[in-house]
This record gives C-alpha cells, sequence and structure tokens, in this order.
C-alpha cells in the first residue's frame, strides 16, 4: 500500500523513539500528506523537525489536532487519559484516534470511553524498540518485519480499524488481531518482567555492599546484555508496570518462586535437578527465535 | 610473546569451547610444540582434531597428561577435583596444571592439596565464552582483548605464575591478579546471578499457565538477550552455582529483596519511587561499558 496517502494530517503526540520513527516512515512513504507533532518543549519538537520526522509542530494541544484525522498516541502510557480528555473536545468527527503503547487491557475501554461522538479509538501496540530513546534514535526501518498487535474491542469500529491495519502494514509491520486483556498478560510474561528482572539485576549492582569493588568492571557479555535492557526509559517503564500492575505483581510471584526453586537446589546440591531446569531453559529459546 | 615455544605439551583435558580455543590459539601461534587433547569420547576428540584444536588426544587420562608440562582443566569445574586426584601420580616433576574455571575460592587450595611434590598448580579465568559450547564453537579470538584472571595463593611457586601469565598474555588476553575469595565474590555478582537470572525466567516461560499461549512467540528483543544467555551449557551452570554456592546463594537473596523493593513499590502505585530505581540502572551501565 505504499504510495498510497493513507491520512491527511497524522498528528504524533509524543515524538520519542517511537512517535519519531512512524514519523519518519509515513513521510518517506508518503501514507500521509503531513505529519504533525505536539510536544511541551520547543527544542525537542525542533530537533524532530530537524531530523524529519514531522513536518511542523504544536505546542498547544488543541491546535496540533484540530485539523488531524489520525492521532497517535505515542507518549509514556500513563498520560494517555489526560491527554484524551484534553483534546477530545478539538477532534473533528471521522478522527481515528490510536497509540502505540505497551498496555491495553482496561485503558483501551477508558480511552474508547473518553471519544467524542464520531471519533473512534483502535489500540495498537508495535512490538519495536531499541534501547536508546529519543527522536534522534528514530529510525525508517524500526517496525519493518516488526509485529503490530491490534487490540479491538466490541466497541471498535470495523472500518477504523482496517485502516490503522492497512496503515501499519504499509509501514511495513506484519499486523495481528487480539483481546486486550490477553494483550497485557502476554506483554507481562514476554517483555515486562524480562525487563523488570534486568532493572531488579541493575539494583542489586549498585548495592553499596558491591560497588566499593566496582564488580562490574569485570562483566562479560552476559552483563552487558542485561544492562542494555536496563538502559531504557524510566518513565516510560514506570507507566508501563503502573498501568499493568496486576500481570506484572503475578508474573513477580511466579519469578520469585522460580528462584526460590533454583536457590533451594543450590543449597540441597541437587546437581541433576540443575541440569533439568536449565535444560529447559533451552527449549523456551527453541520457540522464541522464530521473528 | 608471540613465536616463542611457552610449553613443549600442553593436555587440554576437556576439549569444548574454551579449551578447543585455548588449543587452537596455542596451536596457530606455535606457543606450545604440541596440543594434547583428554577426553572421553571418541567422537568428540576426532571431531577436536577435526577443527584444529589439538594435534593429538589419548582417551586414558595417564596417556594424556604423563608428558606434559602444562595440563589446562577446561572441564566443568565440578570435575577437577577427581580429574587431579586421578592424574597427579602420572604428573612428572616441573609440570604446571591450571584450570579455565569459573569458580575459584576453596577449589583452588584443594587443588593445590592434590599436587605431586615438584608439581604447581595456577588458577586462572579467562573471561570470555559464547553462547554455543563445544568445540565446533571454539575461535581462535575468543580470548583476545578480554581478561585473563589469576588467582595465586601463598602456595603458589612466583615463576609458575609468571608462566602462566606470560602464557595467556601471548594468548592475547590481559591478565590480572585476585585472591580467590574475591573472584568468587566477584563473579558472583557479574555473572553467575545474571546466569540464575536469566535461567529462573525461562522457567517462569515455561511455566504450564503460560505455555498454552506460547507468548514467547511474541518477544521482542529483550527477551532474546534472556534466551541467549539461558542456552549456556547446564552442565558447566550446574557445576559453578554449586561450587560457589555461598556467594550465589547471598546474590540471589540480594535480588530477591530488590524485586521485592520493586513489587512493593508498583503496588503502592510509588511511581518516583520506580523512576529512582531505573535511573539508578543506567548509571550501572556506563561504570560497565568499558572493556
Amino acid at each position: 500500500m505504499a504510495g498510497t496517502i493513507h491520512f491527511k494530517q497524522m498528528t504524533v503526540i509524543g515524538v520519542g523513539l517511537i512517535g519519531g520513527s512512524l514519523g519518519l516512515v509515513a513521510r518517506r512513504k508518503r501514507l500521509v500528506k503531513a505529519v504533525v507533532g505536539y510536544g511541551k518543549r520547543r527544542g525537542e519538537m525542533q530537533r524532530a523537525i530537524a531530523s524529519g520526522a514531522i513536518d511542523r509542530y504544536f505546542l498547544s494541544l488543541d491546535r496540533a489536532v484540530e485539523e488531524a484525522d489520525l492521532v497517535v498516541l505515542a507518549t509514556p502510557v500513563g498520560t494517555f487519559e489526560k491527554i484524551c480528555v484534553a483534546m477530545a473536545p478539538h477532534l473533528k468527527p471521522g478522527t481515528i484516534v490510536t497509540d502505540v503503547g505497551s498496555v491495553k487491557g482496561g485503558l483501551v475501554t477508558k480511552l474508547e470511553g473518553l471519544m467524542p461522538e464520531g471519533v473512534f479509538f483502535v489500540g495498537a501496540h508495535p512490538i519495536a524498540g531499541r534501547e536508546r530513546s529519543g527522536v534522534e534514535s528514530a529510525a525508517i526501518d524500526l517496525f519493518a518485519g516488526h509485529r503490530c498487535i491490534l487490540t479491538p474491542t466490541k466497541q471498535t469500529l470495523r472500518r477504523a480499524l482496517t485502516k490503522i491495519r492497512t496503515f501499519w502494514e504499509a509501514v511495513g509491520a506484519g499486523t495481528m488481531e487480539m483481546e486486550p486483556a490477553e494483550h497485557d498478560r502476554i506483554m507481562a510474561a514476554v517483555s515486562h518482567l524480562p525487563h523488570l528482572v534486568a532493572y531488579a539485576l541493575m539494583e542489586v549492582l549498585s548495592h553499596p555492599s558491591l560497588t566499593k569493588d566496582n564488580p562490574v568492571r569485570f562483566s562479560g557479555g552476559g552483563l552487558r546484555d542485561f544492562t542494555r535492557i536496563a538502559a531504557s526509559a524510566p518513565e516510560m517503564w514506570r507507566d508501563i508496570f503502573l498501568a499493568n500492575n496486576d500481570n506484572v505483581v503475578h508474573m513477580v510471584d511466579l519469578y520469585i518462586q522460580a528462584l526460590e526453586t533454583i536457590k533451594k537446589k543450590i543449597v540441597a546440591g541437587d546437581g541433576p535437578g540443575l541440569v533439568e531446569i536449565f535444560t529447559r531453559a533451552r527449549t523456551v529459546r527453541e520457540k522464541s527465535v522464530a521473528p
């Protein structure tokens, strides 16, 4: 569908890594006539223009969205509700509001309820990212070959869903649909827990009893992978953990159980028990290597 | 020191990733006159010859070590004691025994006590590895630019220590010395805990309540880093955790505390508290990026 104009004006709320990359590819592939950025800081918006992510920007939310036929929420998920309340009176009928957030669940229902007459919400979550945040890290190929999960509900207008699906496919992502609640359970396991696990590891390594030796000097490749994960944007992850708190807490509990199991086997000197767990770990890898 | 013959016959006990890579580089750089392999399976030894890691092999430990002036223990650390007991009567005076194990501590003292008259032990730990094990994954540049930690004790013959240091530097590694106990505390933090953390994550992701959805299908880059770490050789890691059990259990306890701290902040909706922890995580990364 590249070459087709999907929307006249896409307004990106929050022009960081994801919002900026979406602007870049939409402009480069001419999927929209214009990309408008909204952000609070003029400097950031000017950098977004300089990097080619947007055509122009507004520091006023009202003005940023009033001409849009597509609004993309690309700020930390904790801000979505407030932004929707603020912009709702300024959206014109027929506009589609979508997002790129990592949490769906009840949030989607809440945002749907905030849309004015004739405006439709479609939840979307492109599974893409990188360690560095900000529009400077935006890349035209960020979504290429990645999945974008769409989370329609009974309230979702089918035509709006189709437009968002077609748009993401033109961007280069593969799309699939999922229940919002299922999305959050799965993401808690494969994305939110791994990030929390990495953050907790960094927290231990900055423990006062360890920092004297500065042990991380001696780290091999293994630790570097963790530090990369833990370098993600703190505000984004704060919002993800708080918005998906029930699933995340459940996963942390299961995870602590797994740690306790391994610890007990170490204390008991149970070599075969450890090998059994470590061998099973490889099978998870085999299932996950598919793109 | 490349070009200098450091030893006449280096016998590598266990020709896997590390032992095989050491054989490869020692042969290629002509650091030793001959590399002899010892292993239990003929097929493995033949593959070691085919890959250029060794000149010849013995399936008999006695014969493998009797002409050696350098013996390198490169099997899982749990086997070191038994191997030293078995080979001790067959070592000639003047021979140096060293290892490439990830645990030192009391093990070094134990092995020193098993050396016959005139044979000297020097503990060594090259900080290098990769996800795949086995001689097929051996590489001539595995140690280049990496650290090799030497762990001498009061019993260590200085001349033997110097020979091992010079040998590893000729291999291409940077060497440094450390107390065996300090080595184990540091490795528990920067290597053993991260591997345990990854194994526990894989254990959760293979939990029956999750496998129905096969959630790992949806994993992004973050999870892939973990699965790579957790693909390491199960028997090697069993032995490391059991040999360094006290330090590892201490680190797991600290780690569970960190998880509980983060969990409490999520439950309490403490956004600023989470941001504080996640921001601190970045500083660990900054300290660890140095080679």
